[in-house]
């Protein structure tokens, strides 16, 4: 009998899940994973597939169904699947955790009650991190959960690089750089002391390059810069984010295009980003398939933020020693790795085309001064062993 | 008998002004200067005085007047100050030339007609600018004016740096980057070309450090990047002004504060930058006189800026051969100078401690592979060196 861990990743629109069970004390092992789509329409829809990618469930129902039920389906599943082992505990990915939450916790009412606070800081997001924990309390108590915190890994980036420049209330209310994609740079730190160890008590720049895209700045395997702030749309163009904009332009939005904050916050959110510039899709492969020059022209701009924001980091960390590119740009596009590379060839980046060009993991040149990788990340596997060491290691079968 | 250039640079309760005498078909010397204050108050008050700081006239009025009387006693003032010497041109400073102004102009009415329409850009500033011009050209057709752009320098910037990420029609409608103090970085690239002409070909980072503070990257003396955006707001830390600012912020004071675009505004160009963060003053010389941890809070935040944004700029430039400092903070603060250079050691920036004390020019140590100079910046020469240039030299005396 082997123990497992349920992961939850809650979206505006869909959860996805993935299910590890406990191979030896250290080790998690994918035994399922997979999606409950479009959970607040007529016609929510979970389904499932085995490590393999083979189909394990598929659910649909014809009318709207609530959190209970649709996490009770779900976890009924993961259950029977798993047979004589045992969920263990469920391990929950929560956009923010303000100024006081920066180590995984283990979900109780009154946490809840103290996240539910934190929305007025992140209203697009927590909402959604929050109402399947809240469900699952409810209808399995018994069953420990565990709320880890895309913001906690940042918790170690000086004041002055979280500060920002607005009188001293904005502060007190928790407006500050928070920074995100924590979850995903802290198992990027974590691959990086065992591909890496020497790297790892460096100056290292990640790059996670998805659909939302930061930099984040390392020294010694901790956070000290990073480019997302207060929100996931400052710092690099992405998907259907602006990244960083002059303050002023939505002044101007608001005061010479008359449009209300609900109206802006759709166009910087929704509208913008590769979406925005090209007109064309928020996907990179599309862009990068299309011939049309506004595709040309969202991709240049992607890659000169990212180039130029690069620099900053290196400045906050007063140089660099390794660059890692991660998430689903990051490990499989060697056209937009090669042009940020060849934009920071100035730090001592080079190159070796060829393991680029095959998507391998160590990518740099044998006479790059700065080591250069690609590194798969994995935020699942980080919130399954948060959630086990926060939980206590399962008491061994008797 | 010479001849004069008088230049303005109008603010919002102010026009400061300087009046220059053509000592030879190529250099100006300074003869008066002076500012009218309270423009639109009741008691407007317009003073000069020469060039070593005598007084030279100073009146107050004891009720509200207009541009028209304000500027008709300015330049009579002026023409009974010149004597024989002729009132040739005047040149005026204006904030925003749009997409399409890069060049000083001589003033028309169609070019003033084009000027408004970019009001809706800049709406805090460009009437300032403009309504000076519309006076004299009223009052004094015959004299020749030339509005001289702030944006202008940075015209060569190219459009991935000036690009923002969002759908089309704000790049249609001129909401791109197009960064400011372009008058004060042409003045010091053109004393860069003196001074230190080897370095005026190469990697240029200029750092304005004023109540209003920027950086321009300049490579062979054309600008290639800045921190200024769309607006004066975005980039470094200013006197009131917030700098870089994550564009959730301004929604959360929509959504969480219910503050409305005008409120905001007040509070990111007036409430915010070196007065918001340390409650005490938006003078650096206060700040750096003053023992509070506020004052120490707002300086350190200044600096982390300039550092972190000087790599940024650095990475658009691809390498670095010469920082320059220059306005009130960067040629007048020893220690602001000493804590930027600090922290861009990693770039081979590496001060002479004891020229940097003394506030020489240059300031860069024997073994810096960076030249570092503080070079004393003049707005006004430049407006008045292209003011001569668009009209044409003067006739000669006969």
């Amino acid at each position: 009998m082997a123990d497992a861990v349920l992961t939850l990743n809650a979206g505006s629109s869909s959860i996805k899940f993935s299910l590890f069970r406990l191979a030896d004390s250290e080790n998690f092992e994918l035994f399922a994973k997979g999606e409950i789509e479009e959970i607040e329409s007529n016609a929510p829809h979970l389904f499932s597939v085995d490590a393999k990618g083979a189909p394990l469930s598929d659910r649909k129902w014809d009318r709207a169904a609530g959190f209970d039920e649709l996490l009770g389906a779900l976890i009924e599943r993961a259950e029977t699947h798993l047979g004589q082992d045992k969920l263990f505990a469920i391990g929950h990915r929560v956009v923010h955790g303000g100024p006081k939450h920066y180590r995984p916790e283990r979900v109780t009412p009154e946490l809840l009650d103290e996240l539910d606070k934190l929305t007025p800081l992140a209203p697009l997001h927590e909402p959604h991190s929050l109402a399947p924990i809240r469900a699952i309390l409810a209808a399995r108590p018994e069953l420990p959960q565990v709320a880890c915190f895309d913001t906690a890994f940042h918790h170690t980036v000086p004041m002055v690089a979280k500060r920002f420049a607005l009188p001293p209330e904005y502060e007190a209310e928790g407006v500050r750089r928070y920074g995100f994609h924590g979850l995903s740079y802290e198992y990027i730190a974590g691959r990086i002391s065992v591909l890496a160890p020497h790297l790892a008590a460096g100056r290292v720049i990640a790059a996670h390059l998805g659909n939302g895209a930061s930099l984040c700045a390392m020294k010694a395997g901790r956070s000290v810069e990073m480019t997302t702030g207060f929100t996931a749309l400052d710092g690099l163009v992405m998907g259907t984010r602006c990244g960083a904009l002059d303050p002023g332009v939505i002044l101007y939005m608001g005061q010479q295009r008359g449009l209300n904050p609900k109206q802006i916050e759709d166009i910087l959110y929704r509208r913008s980003g590769l979406l925005g510039v090209s007109g064309i899709s928020s996907d990179m492969r599309t862009l990068e398939a299309s011939d049309d020059p506004r595709a040309k022209e969202a991709i240049d701009l992607f890659v000169y933020r990212i180039v130029r924001e690069i620099g900053a980091l290196t400045s906050s960390l007063g140089g660099l020693d390794g660059l890692i590119f991660t998430a689903g740009i990051g490990e499989h596009s060697p056209q937009i790795r090669a042009r940020v590379c060849a934009g920071v060839e100035w730090l001592g980046v080079k190159l070796d085309l060829e393991a680029n060009h095959r998507n391998a993991i160590h990518i740099g040149d044998k006479q790059s001064r700065v080591a250069v990788w690609a590194i798969p990340t994995d935020e699942e596997v980080m919130i399954a062993r948060h959630t086990r060491d926060t939980v206590g290691a399962p008491a061994p079968a008797l």
